[in-house]
């Protein structure tokens, strides 16, 4: 749908009167008649679907429709994944990943994770992040709740990895060697709609043997700055620089 | 390897001779013998690898192998501000913002504060978060450790505010009114070594009459992406656009 900028405050009107230069666009270049339907944006960074009721000889009259919804979702798909790391930190990245964006969550046994799960903890585990990520879904104003699923073994987890289209591997011997630039390539050239998958070690990091794996399976190993962040901090990192890159800029 | 933080500015010398707290780290909880090497940070953000040569009843003394190479703080000085949250979020806030490169925390008590914290709770309050930004430090490899400063009253607050180069607030309504480029434009013309304050409200948020007085004082309005942050996420945001957009990109 065509979008058009007016010079002018958005406040409720009955009808709005498009003259000038999205006037000539409409009638002259668009040939649109009435029943078409337009973004109308106002200087009060207030948009509206506006539908054309009549058409003048210097003028397109329009009748609101409605409020344009605010896009409040990354224009990418995160997903992120941990390796099972100690304690209760996979709550906070749960609850702080769904404020600053992310599409899913999934939990995986990594080779130096310590915590060992059976299936009825993960089932319970898994309930409990199901609803840390709702709440914070609706108090983030979300439009989407994230997935979360806590994955048994490391075959299930590849097979998963297998599945997206761009594979982020976090990985601190990259900050360490100052490979800074890896992250900054790849969220430069994404194209709305990709689903990234993110990958962080536990507290130990990934084994060199893990690592060597999911590179064989594309996946870009990345460093997030000079700093070396924990196990539940570098997702926050990521997060944080996609919506950045693909939001702010 | 290890790191410890010495309460002194770098001089070239013979030799470095380590007491108190980090003695008593490196010989009675590490064991550390001679011949064994370890990061010093000094006040003046130059570190060094330093070996043992010799440890005695209240001291080890190392020489100097070589210059730390790596730069690990960011080209600018980020300082988080926040209105007092409740309970204990600022200790989250200094523990992730210290990975995260702040070179400082201030607390202040914002109008929709809920907690009222005398002049002996600050203290003892700002010994806690100072404690937690040091570990936080030495884990996360930093060449500095970020002050921590608990003011009692607005007007101190003000009086700091008044001491940056560069004053940014991030403003909920911002978000919800579409305003998404501010910092990125603030963090694209930033030059190396600006003392940039950032300043977040508690839950309640800044109030209107907070906010008129930071613009007042060149204070510029940033929203940080299409969704609610809490008051203890934002800065996290915050700081990973910044290290992303000086230090990745």
């Amino acid at each position: 749908m065509q979008r058009y900028f007016l010079a002018e405050n958005y406040t409720p009107k009955e009808q709005y009167e498009v003259t000038g230069e999205p006037y000539h666009h409409m009638v002259r270049v668009m040939r649109m008649n009435t029943g078409q339907q337009v973004y109308l944006a106002f200087q009060n960074q207030l948009s509206i679907i506006a539908e054309i009721s009549a058409i003048t000889d210097a003028s397109v009259i329009l009748k609101e429709i409605e409020k344009e919804q605010q896009e409040k979702e990354l224009p990418i798909s995160i997903t992120i994944a941990s390796g099972y790391p100690k304690g209760d930190k996979l709550d906070l990245v749960v609850q702080k990943g769904t404020e600053l964006g992310a599409a899913g969550f999934i939990g995986f046994p990594a080779k130096t994770s310590v915590v060992k799960w059976d299936a009825k903890k993960l089932a319970k585990k898994q309930q409990r992040l199901e609803k840390i990520a709702q709440e914070a879904a609706e108090q983030s104003h979300r439009q989407v709740t994230p997935i979360v699923e806590l994955l048994a073994t490391e075959k299930e987890f590849l097979e998963k990895v297998a599945t997206y289209d761009v594979i982020v591997v976090a990985y601190e011997e990259s900050a360490k060697q100052g490979e800074h630039a890896q992250l900054a390539r790849i969220l430069q050239k994404v194209e709305k709609g990709t689903r990234l998958l993110a990958i962080f070690g536990p507290e130990g990091g990934l084994a060199p043997q893990e690592i060597e794996t999911l590179v064989a399976m594309n996946g870009q190993l990345c460093g997030l700055g000079p700093r070396i962040l924990r196990a539940e901090t570098a997702p926050f990192y990521l997060l944080s620089a996609a919506s950045y890159q693909l939001e702010l800029m």
